[in-house]
């Protein structure tokens, strides 16, 4: 019916491109990796990622997407015959489980329904009665059902135990929650280029702690590709093992430049915000949340109506205004939706996607009072400007 | 407070960018015009735009701002001696006075207060009463005020005098409105490239009836740069006189292309859309809209409350929320805003900037039932896709 329609993604990754990121990269013209003047792009790109993940620690980049670093972590802490703890709450925490098995590790999990996160107490229980266990692998935040897990009690349990690293998949944490990596005993924690840093698929990154380090120095798991001591002495020339994705480098100084004049802190309260004022809406149009006890910043889940397939939601608000939202994924398809609120999106970005959702829900056979989950994020916002 | 506010036009020109036509333009590189590529798309590029304008006649491209293609029509029609009619209702209006002081010609006008469109009979009396004029110029939208002028009406009078051509500035009223061009005997039309093209500034666009070759044919005013034959002349072989802005050029090709799969119609019937959305909202808030009974579909043009300086709410829009939207010009400034939506806006931005208006308008003191324009936004869309 309409002339135009505009693409708009709300999904967690690939997010909204900041475009001036993505004009350097492109301005950069044709780059070779081999030169001073990469190494120079290389050695303040790791500085600010440095800054980004607000660590002391070295932090790495690989080409490839954040299960490469997945691997990376598994595969430079481990020997044979060394296991793994896990805790797992959905999809993602399900890929520590296959990587595991992939390097023939035995793996012990704890396990929680989805949309709640993972039970700390339990890890610890587990680290007494079932050790010793070389790596204890979780997500910061689980975003296939937007649950926040509390790595910071888990950190100070591990913290205990000096033959053993924490490694947090933080691919879409970072930038989005609180984490005090250093404070906290976080070992490894993975990112993600097409998550809150703005740019798109391409890059996986690495932070390393020293304790981390010992335990890789010991460790006899084959790698080649994600070999983190290898990559560690390369990097710190602005070098890399092997041929490093240039244009997507070139993308994320420039993102982190921009994140680092908002500030790291600016951004994570705006996704926040914006998870704040989403459940709100969400709920004033009478949906259920799915993560009731510990959402996370980075997305909301939302429970589709009784007797409403959220796929029907996505594609209606796909073909209707170009917003592309995320379905359920595995067991979850077609039972809630999920937007995204890491990286670059905005308050206004929340008006137009609940308004466009109002009218979708209405479609669908809901009853719907028009303007009201945008008035909901009306009042979070106002609440959260106060006086200003 | 926020962290991320990104930046969103609303402004009756520059328009929102289609960036795939900016990526053509950036990926062609470089480009030299004496050359048969660049020919090639000159052709193609210029054929685009006849199917944009709906018209048979030429359509010349300048390397100029819109206001080069109208002191060219008056410099390739008039000879020294001879007369221009002019409707006159706004700032675009009296560019048009501007131009026959600056070239000696002696202007008969007829103006309208601001908000009103001019009035046709007045025009045609003046024709009859006060001729002969070699042109009679007018705008089909006038953007400072938002009103639309009955250029058909006009089209119908001026058809009469063989020896008088109709010279309508459209550089607004194309891709928003209906013009039949050849119809309703427009001689001359003029366009710009940060309009409902999607592109932006530096390129002017202006067709030119048979009727208007015969007059311009006579004419003796001194002209150069903006020399019509002569661009008629190299355009037809895909030159141009002058260096043509060979990127901006590139970028129109492909905004063309992507019009022309929406289909001018719906690129007009979506700018009459937001339109009526945008009065009908304006009015849920109490608004009184400036152009009561002539609005162009380009822009909606509203009346800030009482006491309340409409650059203020400008002001607010852009600070909290990061949208652009025009103040009022010349006397209007402090008392109206314009919204525009012409060209690459769609239903989902109209969402967005009316909450944000509503939310603007209570911090600066006025009661805002919080919602209530979205909704009215919401309940034009429905209307309009009816059973869809």
């Amino acid at each position: 019916m309409l002339g135009i329609v505009k693409e708009r993604l709300f999904t967690p990754g690939p997010t909204p491109l900041l475009l001036e990121a993505q004009a350097r990269a492109l301005a950069a013209g044709n780059v070779h990796h081999r030169t001073e003047a990469f190494r120079k792009v290389m050695v303040e790109t790791l500085a600010l990622l440095k800054y980004y993940y607000d660590t002391r620690n070295d932090v790495l980049i690989f080409a490839s997407s954040g299960t490469g670093a997945m691997e990376g972590s598994v595969a430079n802490l481990l020997s044979p015959g060394e296991r793994m703890l896990i805790g797992t709450a959905g999809k993602f925490g399900e890929r520590w489980l296959g990587l595991a098995k992939a390097f023939g590790i035995e793996a012990v999990t704890v396990e929680s329904p989805y949309g709640q996160p993972v039970n700390i107490d339990a890890m610890k229980q587990k680290l007494a009665s079932d050790g010793p266990f070389r790596a204890v692998c979780i997500q910061a935040t689980e975003t296939s059902t937007a649950v926040m897990n509390d790595v910071r009690a888990l950190g100070e349990v591990v913290k205990n135990y000096p033959e053993t690293a924490l490694v947090v998949d933080a691919i879409t944490g970072l930038g989005t929650s609180d984490l005090r990596i250093d404070e906290w005993g976080l070992d490894i924690v993975i990112g993600g280029s097409q998550k809150a840093v703005m740019i798109p698929p391409g890059l996986a990154f690495a932070s390393v702690s020293e304790k981390a380090w010992g335990l890789i120095a010991k460790s006899k798991l084959p790698r080649f590709y994600f070999d983190f001591a290898k990559e560690r002495k390369n990097q710190a020339k602005g070098e890399t093992a092997y041929t490093p994705a240039t244009t997507l480098i070139i993308a994320l100084n420039a993102a982190l430049e921009y994140i680092k004049k908002l500030g790291r802190e600016n951004l994570i309260a705006n996704a926040a915000l914006l998870a704040e004022a989403s459940r709100v809406a969400a709920q004033a149009l009478g949906l259920k949340l799915f993560a009731e006890s510990s959402p996370a910043n980075a997305a909301t889940a939302v429970c589709a109506p009784a007797g409403v397939d959220s796929g029907a939601i996505v594609k209606e608000l796909r073909t209707r205004f170009g917003a592309i939202i995320a379905n359920g994924q595995g067991s979850m398809k077609g039972q809630i939706f999920r937007l995204a609120h890491l990286g670059y999106y905005d308050i206004t970005d929340l008006f137009a996607v609940f308004a466009a959702l109002e009218i979708v829900l209405l479609k669908l056979g809901q009853k719907v009072e028009l303007g009201s989950s945008v008035r909901a994020v009306q009042e979070v916002y106002l609440r959260h400007a106060g006086g200003q």
